[in-house]
């Protein structure tokens, strides 16, 4: 019955500084899953297995990561939201919870996701930012950056941009949007898919950086795209820049 | 002879979360100034006495701390700006350098100074600038609290404002400008004056967050500038949302 089995999705926040990723590891390493479990743990002295909609990698952050997971503790959502936030440590917090159908699975369920990525280009290195930028020392030009970003917008095969060596059934995506955009001294690069292969929006930023730097024209990097091809695409840029902004369910 | 020793003024950004404060103390003490001291020492191996603008204490942070010393280096203030900012530690970037006239003095020198001052107001605690905010859980009416600051606009006895037990000679300051402002979740409270008293501005937003939550009417705030008592102000504001924004000579 599900009044013996709640179904309960979590929004969370989190700076991935000082995890090994969001995924549980074996061994004595710190992630956000095991951290998230162990809160839980400690609530309602439940054993709860906990899913996210996006595996984050190391130093990656979240602003909207949404988790789910089952558990038979009776708490109103409000009062979860409360005795999580004062247990998590400082750098992990959740945003909303609420109670959702049986079925909803954060990963499975999801839509759509935005990540965001975040270059730093002013001259001297980010103090207050320093964790949350990629601090790029060179000229980039924007504008060029930017043009190249929105051919990305469509349904495309894209594994020029998927990790090497990664297995997955189809590398075809649809880039619902794409932009790229001057704050102050930061370059922040957004892009909503259906779904993102491993290392795909660091790829894609890497190659950008390369449209930027004048290494690459517009017309190349939209090659690259065609090739379907990981060799000819650009470095993968750091994993500090990048976080994972929403997922739409 | 001018020659032989330059008067270098750096501008210097730096998150005061790590460090006991800008001022070098007796003992085994992480300073800013010890810490800027030591990366000259490194590149040239003098011994300087650096001067700053602001004595910042523990955990309030500066984007635009000026700091001078007198050096016999032959450098460039590009090279500078490169050797501080390979050396400091990545919460201290050096962010402008420049020869300045032998009687400049970083703090003697200042006519005015801007602070900020940042109250998260969200309902969850911050992640993100966590160390750059001071988190407020409860309601604050920011309107109440904006016109209460508009009111510090002037030439005006600061008693009240100061840290208890503090000795100056004059508790007269003037403030020029002094706004409150909502951006997203955050209230930012900026303030610039001729100078500023012992923990001023925390006593100033202690004392306006009073305002906000409905425990002080505006009039009350006003009386409480011209009783010219600290008993009748507010609790300090904690360290970490303060900023030392800009030092204007």
């Amino acid at each position: 019955m599900a009044d013996f089995q709640r179904n309960l999705k979590l929004t969370v926040a989190y700076e991935g500084t000082h995890y090994a990723g969001f995924q549980k590891q074996a061994g004595n390493i710190l992630t956000i899953q095991e951290t998230l479990e162990n809160a839980v743990k400690r609530i309602t002295g439940e054993e709860v297995k906990l899913t996210g909609a996006g595996r984050t990698d190391s130093g990656v952050h979240a602003r909207g990561q949404v988790v789910n997971f089952l558990t038979q503790a009776k708490l109103e959502t409000e009062q979860w939201m409360k005795a999580l936030n004062a247990v998590l440590p400082e750098d992990i917090a959740i945003t909303g919870a609420v109670e959702v159908e049986p079925t909803f699975h954060a990963r499975f369920s999801a839509k759509a996701k935005t990540y965001s990525y975040r270059i730093h280009t002013g001259k001297t290195r980010p103090v207050f930012n320093r964790n949350f930028v990629y601090f790029y020392r060179y000229q980039l030009d924007g504008e060029k950056m930017r043009k190249a970003a929105e051919q990305l917008i469509g349904r495309f095969d894209f594994r020029s941009f998927q990790a090497a060596g990664s297995s997955v059934k189809t590398t075809v995506r649809t880039v619902h949007f794409c932009r790229l955009s001057r704050v102050g001294t930061e370059l922040v690069f957004e892009i909503n898919a259906d779904g993102f292969l491993y290392h795909m929006v660091r790829n894609i930023v890497g190659t950008l950086i390369l449209v930027g730097n004048g290494k690459l024209s517009e017309s190349e990097f939209s090659e690259i795209l065609r090739k379907e091809d990981r060799s000819f695409a650009g470095p993968t840029a750091p994993a500090l820049g990048l976080c994972l902004e929403e997922v739409i369910y």
